[in-house]
């Protein structure tokens, strides 16, 4: 794994030029501005990455037999002058995007040794135009995201193509220094190209200046050569040239100063979300850059006292660092994806935000019908749209507490005292309303306002150590402990009888005894974090101890209820005894592998919650999606007993619309078979165990089993499990004395830190990688794009960090 | 006032041709599909509504002297072969969008008379291509939102351009059906243009195809013209061309069955925030096809019912409602602002979702600086995200409660009853946390873990009546009726000094009284919106009362405290006796007129909360604003003493670009006096009583003086008032009997119902108004660039439904 990511060298700019469009000059203002730049910097290069055409024509070429001193390269040249996807083809020489990006960081790297200097890089062709593999310009270089001199179009219908080529790199989030372009006809602006295009840049902060045109072509060689040179020189002492490179060169001081200030201003301007801010300092805050793939392109005011390796003496001040909390778990389809960029400018083009209060329109139809039929839940039928999983998880509780209620038909609900059923160490969200749905803890004890209204049963997890699958009964359970021969073995509940009687005898007496603990005390519903608790701890929960839960408290108030089928889900379409609500903000939409996690433990909830990957890991959205029962309990003919819940920006059409683009892509993604290497790493058949389980049917990761199974042998390491993008390491907390841990813990900080300092990194490259702790529990996570190839390279330096 | 909107005629098809650069060939497949569809249509019209260049040569032209039949017309014809917007400097005819527009809207509505038809709208130059006024092409057009076919470039370079163009269509909403283009060479695609435009747009479901180019121009007229007849005969039945004519025909119809069938979907699979649904049917569910400026493009499925007007016999399926909620209260600058939806673009491409945990990028950098800064408020310093505002209500709550507690230092905080002091009617969010903050309602009553946790005080109201100001107390206060001659006289606190010490009375008795209903009671936080409560009814506080009830919050558990220094904000920078939130969500960033609502008050509140307006209208994006004091409490060596509250896109880099382009563009407004207008007309001096007030200072509403004061006299009008872009009509409850109303209320409703109905339209368009109602209250509010124009429109409306 060789990650290229976006470079700042403090002595070595870059610059890379554009063109509005093939043919306005990209060549010449490079050579110009390759001599103009001369008069201020001791080096500069010239970069021309991939050029077609006749080597004589060639614009490397052009550029050194014109320009004295100016270091020119081209990294693949191909004699067809045709574009570069065309090129490849009839030169039978292929060549991947990564590999064009690696030689050019390499050709700029060799430049950044210290000396003051510039590089110009420029592009083949149109902003757009293809690259040798067929991606566009503009794609291939943007992990490099360098600052970006546009060639505007000075010919009739110029004034349009320049524009549309600067909204195609600034949707890239491409920053465009200047805009450059030919004076017409030397000097009179007949098409007024400039004044408009100038005018125009000006209100969006963007410079533009123009120059005259070269002199026409001489066919007498040694003329056009004189002609060329002094056009050349008088171009590169053009008052409005000589400006631009002084802006230039200022705003490279200035980018640099900007973000080696932004932890500081963050620590003065910023109160930032769950941290103790006593222990921050600038020297703890990461400055984003920017973001790419699986990549932040990070800044540290700390990095640049480390050590610097002798292949990087002047090492960039930006690394590029894997985003291995998902940003939160948030994130499926990378960072920076142009595609949901572009989903997103739709939307806001076509409609900004359009109220919802009795209303319609599109994205949010289709996003609705989509969640609903994807689901493989009969009973779910209604989507109320929030802004994110915490309330989200409060409109869930008030429709499970009115549904219940309307069913007990109590005299006065106030004397009731309703509590939500579930699992200790639950969470759901930071409103209060939903902090009251999990156990007395840290996350909340010290909210004034904060009372928990539940019953928080024990339950047994999940865990591989030493290379073995077990489930491990918490202290006091009534159950051993159980080994399992693979993941897939685990969920085949049918094998697991004896389980099944033991759980479901357990809980029928754990919620009664604790009912009775009050007179007034009933169960409003159910609520489960499916599989894996995330914020309370990275448990994985026992699925069919989950799958027992629901069917003991479906039962609850009726025992004598003929509804239990069997199938855990009572009667068709209607919930039975309490509501069941699934929290699926973290686990839903192929975060563990599949489009419903419910559908792992073969079970109907009655209510669920999405967000999270909902939009991709674009922006905030939640939907909580009921059963037509659930509905029915605020039909009456009193406004006052409606849901009486909405927030400003309810079903958003950015949001709806993002989410759209993204569930297809991702369910494509499934379609096209791309999560196929990582089902059969974790095929039961790997483990010859000849239990049959239908093609994508079994659960899977796409963390290797092997790396897997060889972190759970390490001697710091207490158990380890991977679920679909999901790898949790259980690390033995030694100071602390034990398997304690808990949210306050420190024992996991140390690998954490190892690798954001980039240990394990085996020299590659200057990437590092960026993770997240829960108390004792490091865990990394993965975007549904992330290549196998990407994985593999985190493992390594896992498991080096781990041995370190 | 003249609305032109998106149109959808069941019977004239529209397509508009746009090219991806000049010399695309946009005519000659404008004239070919003409000739196309007249094999399939009774009626083809072509459209050219600006021409530049010698007529002879001129678009139109070329299409009457080549095709019968076809109806041909050009609306704005200019001699100079440049683009329009030079062309009509040199013909010294400007021309403004609006009339452009309209004269489009006016032509293609002729042909809307029964005959199925089509018309073809050709657009000049490229996509961004200079329009007479000098905006763009797609943007003059973008409230029509015409189905689109993109000629794209079959040049060398021309799969870039046409990309781009696409890309500048698409952000802007547009929906693009196909992309046409010649195909090179007479049939070999040396740049295999068109191969590749196939596949990319067919990733992106839009069809391409290509035709062979047109023979070259002979210099024989005659053998020209002859040429072309046989080029067009030709290519009009080319098998692609015609499977064009056929897929756009199909999706034509595709579309209207889709947004006639939109409100019963809708009541399948949504369920809609704060309705009663059993009031909900397909009839009542309005569609949204898209928006633009202050409208909507709205279908409901009982308009086809309504008298058509006899100039528009059979009407658009899509009429434009002005969005008089804006939105619910969001909209600033407009549906589809373009640099909105780019920049939201710009910040997917740079960072898609970045996580905040410890971290910081530059949007929400400048975002929190910028908030700090123009406040106005020197104690606030610290800015914490959240998504909406509710939950930036439960950050504000739990920041207020723990500073507090810190101040009090209580043994055990659970054994307080912890209250937060605020007015009745007030209203801060959904979230039960939130919720708690409010006094029993309807909103909350049926909620059933809702537990009122506060101090709610009556308050005067400010209204105008028979076009006088006053002040009316609420029943039993000990204040009487105050009557003022301008709304600004109400804000010149000094004048009212005796206002000022009866309130003080009052409030301290009050306050003190209901502190000693319980011994555990203790205040911990003041909660206000400041000028008006919103969702609670659209109540005007009177300022000075609010300003009072601070003032003596700040000074209850220290009477003799010195901190009161008179300006009523305490000792500098740091609380006295209880944080003071003020929830600025709706009445905040120029709701109101100003950036800050608190600077009607002259209070600095030590926490406030913004949202709605702070996006422009576009994403859900909250802050919690607060002082250094605020932060303190929770520092400490602890983790568990910190705020450990955040959601998964907290800070998310697309809401905070946003938001900083929107506050730019919201402070240039006013910076560059676009309300000076406003300001004048409700300027103190229009009211001769020689009160001097500085500049921008006084109150002032985007509704006129006039209309404020008429709609005061209206014998169903009880009362009314209007501030910045809000006016609320509180109207007399007839059948109710008297002034009761409340949110159960439908007094308002008729109104409500006539404007949407299109009522008082005086025959202009086909406009309707969308407005909400809260009780008997009917509200309108305005984005911050609604023009005068536009409002007058909707006031001569509103007056004519009330006296209907």
């Amino acid at each position: 794994m060789r990650q290229v990511g976006s470079v700042l060298w403090p002595k070595l700019r870059v610059l890379q030029v554009y063109g509005a469009n093939t043919g306005v000059g990209k060549t010449i203002f490079s050579s110009l501005l390759c001599r103009a730049f001369q008069k201020r910097l001791p080096s500069v290069n010239y970069l021309k990455p991939v050029s077609t055409g006749p080597l004589d024509e060639a614009d490397d070429h052009h550029i050194a037999t014109l320009d004295t001193g100016v270091n020119s390269k081209c990294l693949f040249q191909f004699n067809d002058p045709v574009s570069p996807h065309l090129a490849v083809r009839s030169a039978g020489r292929p060549i991947t995007d990564a590999t064009v990006l690696a030689a050019v960081y390499d050709e700029l790297s060799k430049h950044a040794n210290g000396q003051d200097g510039i590089s110009i890089v420029e592009t083949a062709g149109g902003v757009l135009s293809p690259t040798p593999s067929g991606s566009s310009q503009a794609d291939l270089y943007r992990p490099l995201r360098l600052p970006t001199l546009l060639v505007g179009d000075h010919n009739l219908g110029g004034i349009g193509t320049t524009i549309s080529a600067w909204e195609s790199l600034h949707m890239r989030g491409y920053d465009v220094h200047s805009v450059a372009l030919f004076s017409e006809d030397r000097g009179v602006d007949r098409y007024g190209n400039f004044a408009y295009l100038r005018d125009y840049f000006q209100d969006r902060s963007v410079t533009a200046f123009s120059i005259p045109p070269p002199p026409p072509r001489n066919v007498n060689v040694e003329e056009d050569h004189q002609a060329m040179q002094e056009y050349y020189e008088q171009s590169a002492e053009h008052r409005d040239v000589m400006a631009f490179t002084e802006r230039f060169l200022a705003s490279h001081d200035k980018r640099i100063a900007e973000i080696r200030s932004m932890p500081e201003e963050a620590e003065k301007a910023i109160w930032h979300p769950f941290l103790q801010h006593t222990e921050r300092s600038k020297d703890t805050i990461m400055a984003w850059d920017s973001a790419y793939g699986d990549y932040f392109q990070s800044y540290t005011t700390t990095q640049q006292t480390e050590q610097n390796s002798p292949a990087d003496p002047e090492p960039s001040l930006l690394k590029p660092a894997f985003d291995g909390s998902a940003s939160w778990w948030t994130q499926g389809l990378g960072h920076g994806n142009p595609t949901l960029a572009l989903t997103a400018a739709y939307a806001a083009g076509r409609y900004g935000h359009v109220m919802f209060a009795g209303s319609i329109h599109k994205p949010a139809l289709d996003l609705a019908q989509t969640l609903i039929e994807k689901s493989g839940n009969s009973r779910l039928k209604k989507v109320f749209y929030t802004d994110n999983g915490s309330t989200g998880m409060e409109v869930a509780v008030k429709m499970g507490l009115r549904a219940s209620l309307m069913r007990y038909k109590p005299e006065n609900p106030r004397d009731l005292d309703i509590r939500i059923l579930g699992l200790k160490n639950s969470y759901h969200g930071d409103t209060i309303g939903t902090m009251d749905c999990s156990e007395p803890s840290i996350f909340n004890e010290k909210v004034e306002w904060y009372k928990g209204r539940g019953i928080w049963l024990d339950f047994p997890t999940v865990k591989m150590r030493e290379g073995r699958w077990l489930v491990e009964p918490f202290e006091g359970a009534p159950f051993n402990t159980k080994y399992f021969h693979s993941l897939s073995d685990l969920f085949d509940f049918h094998q697991r009888h004896r389980d099944w009687d033991a759980y479901k005898r357990y809980l029928r007496e754990t919620i009664s005894d604790a009912v009775k603990q009050g007179d007034n005390i009933r169960l409003g519903s159910v609520i489960i974090e499916p599989i894996i608790l995330g914020a309370g701890g990275m448990l994985f929960a026992d699925p069919l101890y989950q799958r027992c839960l629901v069917e003991v408290a479906r039962e609850f108030y009726e025992p004598n209820s003929t509804t239990s089928n069997g199938d855990g889900n009572g009667n068709g379409g209607d919930w039975t005894s309490m509501p069941i609500i699934f929290d699926e903000v973290f686990t839903g939409l192929y975060r563990l592998g599949r489009f419903s996690a419910a559908s792992f433990l073969g079970l109907q909830p009655d209510i669920v919650v999405n967000a999270k990957l909902l939009t991709g890991g674009l922006l905030p959205l939640c939907t909580t999606t009921a059963s037509d029962a659930i509905f029915s309990a605020f039909l009456s003919p009193s406004k006052t007993d409606a849901l009486l819940h909405g927030h400003s920006y309810t079903a958003h059409p950015i949001g709806c619309a993002v989410a759209n683009e993204s569930l297809k892509q991702l369910q494509n993604l499934e379609r096209a078979g791309a999560w196929e290497s990582f089902k059969d790493d974790w095929s039961p058949r790997a483990f010859s165990y000849g239990v049959s389980y239908q093609g994508s049917e079994h659960a899977w990761s796409m963390w290797s089993w092997r790396f897997v199974s060889a972190l759970s042998h390490k001697r710091n390491v207490d158990n380890v499990f991977a679920l679909g993008s999901v790898l949790a390491i259980s690390l033995k907390d030694v100071e602390g004395g034990g398997s304690g841990g808990g949210y306050a813990s420190t024992a996991a900080t140390g690998v954490r830190d190892a690798l954001l300092r980039g240990e394990g990194s085996v020299g590659v490259d200057n990437s590092v990688v960026h993770s997240r702790v829960l108390g004792n529990v490091l865990y990394l996570m993965a975007a549904m794009t992330t290549t196998e190839e990407t994985i593999s390279g985190i493992e390594e330096r896992v498991l080096e960090v781990l041995d370190g």
